[in-house]
């Protein structure tokens, strides 16, 4: 296999790689190498713009660190995230949507009791959130960890910040009749981290890098299929524009303004403050593995 | 635009970079998202594969520094190097073949006086290398600079030695016959730096790492379009096999070998050695000028 020309260097590519052991890398390197030399084909680089492309992804694999992943940023902005996300969830009318998980989880936040505020003193609207984890048919699902995550009113989150610790950040379990509750500030719309690769490229591309204002949740409940989603605010000017393509109608919710006085769950506030309530349902686990089948 | 499923996800992509500034950016944009989504949507990747992909370029990014460049062998391997300089180099039968530049060329290497040995003392066969650079009807170019790098014996270059400064690597000019000519050591095949993401690629599809022996040349003269390429050693087993598709029957050459004695610029010596002469035809600039049009 010699003097290879701009199309049998696919067929090349493609009959090396035919003995890879296992079947699903095979399906899946061969699946890359036609679409990326298709790509390559279709848009004809010089050999400096092939020297810029892996300059980028030099540049960008440089700029990850344990709080910062820039390659999970450029799969959210190019819609892949929300891509994989779509073709592993069928949406199902019963089921809450899912969204992307974005880059700001961190593993193992504290677990916190029900009705923790979880804002650590950080300054901004008091937000009561509240809801119930349930299966498709409504019946409650308790003891279910429910992870949250959210940015501060600034739109940063607790990892953007080198000196705070975990805050508006934490677990919390469902009681006996599913519910969850929790006290914490209402999170802010944010541009995505845009001072790498990545915000060049969305420059260079004629886009802004802002996201809706959102609260994160990811809910794993034995023998349901791992729910991981957001709940965005209401009127949020961003919702038809959010950078990373993840919105979707039904979880948009309303955050509720109140005036200063005593919450649902007896807070006193001398100020005003707000509050969502977000009923989450979990598909059966069958689903998941069914498609990984 | 929300609420997007694994086919408007695309279009929505496609309408966000549709005002990006520069009309190549654009251009390259949405063909890499479009092969890129149908790439995803053919495979189907559980949202574990889509982390060990993300994991994949990240670590490919860890293990770039200054002086290994991960990417550069990802591109080699996966056909992409090749298939770029396929496109920007129509064969012409009375011009040198190019091939891939590889992830070991220095800038700036010290130039040298012709006649000089750059192997700096390394253990090996000695090598004698001459010839010439002229344009496609063989008219001589002089005081061209050729840049020449290769392997050691066991196949390892300078830089991939800590201990080691500049060699077997320099730049010769040609003289007013459009002749150069140097000793160095005879190179040797040598597996691509195999330890990192691309090593364990390569294993996971079944390839092998090896490249046959070559000296690498480059050769960029005024009015002339710059050739990048290796000369390969005859007979060696690899040629058929190259981890970078990278070879050309018209770039192999005999590394002819000699008894104990004198060579033809004088040089007495007591081993046996070997010698290889290839004549470098450049194109006119003009062809590459009116590619980049
Ligand atoms: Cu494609
Ligand atoms: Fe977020
Ligand atoms: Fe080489």
């Amino acid at each position: 296999m010699r003097n290879f020309d701009q199309f049998s260097i696919t067929q090349a590519v493609l009959e090396r790689i035919a003995n890879a052991p296992d079947a699903r890398t095979r399906q899946i390197s061969e699946a890359l190498v036609r679409h990326l030399h298709d790509f390559i084909r279709e848009v004809r680089p010089t050999q400096q713009e092939r020297e810029q492309g892996i300059a980028f992804l030099t540049d960008t694999g440089h700029m990850c660190t344990g709080t910062r992943q820039e390659f999970i940023l450029l799969s959210d902005t190019l819609g892949v995230s929300m891509l994989v996300d779509a073709i592993n969830h069928d949406h199902q009318k019963a089921v809450t949507e899912s969204t992307v998980l974005g880059p700001f989880y961190v593993e193992g936040p504290p677990e916190m009791a029900c009705g923790t505020d979880i804002s650590g003193g950080l300054p901004g609207e008091p937000m009561y959130a509240w809801g119930t984890v349930t299966d498709p048919d409504g019946l409650p699902l308790r003891d279910v960890i429910v992870d949250v995550w959210h940015s501060d009113e600034d739109g940063y989150y607790d990892v953007q910040h080198e000196e705070d610790g975990t805050v508006a950040r934490a677990r919390f379990r469902t009681d006996d009749q599913g519910r969850f509750h929790f006290w914490s500030i209402k999170p802010a719309a944010y541009p995505i981290p845009h001072d790498g690769p990545v915000g060049k490229m969305l420059e260079a591309q004629g886009r802004h890098p802002w996201r809706p204002a959102h609260v994160h949740f990811m809910i794993d409940a034995p023998g349901y299929e791992k729910l991981v989603t957001h709940v965005f605010v209401a009127g949020d000017v961003y919702l038809d524009s959010d950078a990373v393509f993840g919105v979707k109608d039904s979880l948009i919710c309303d955050f509720a303004s109140h005036p200063p006085g005593t919450a649902p769950d007896g807070r006193t506030l001398d100020r005003s403050w707000c509050e969502f309530t977000y009923d989450f349902r979990l598909g059966p686990a069958s689903r998941a593995a069914s498609r990984a089948a």
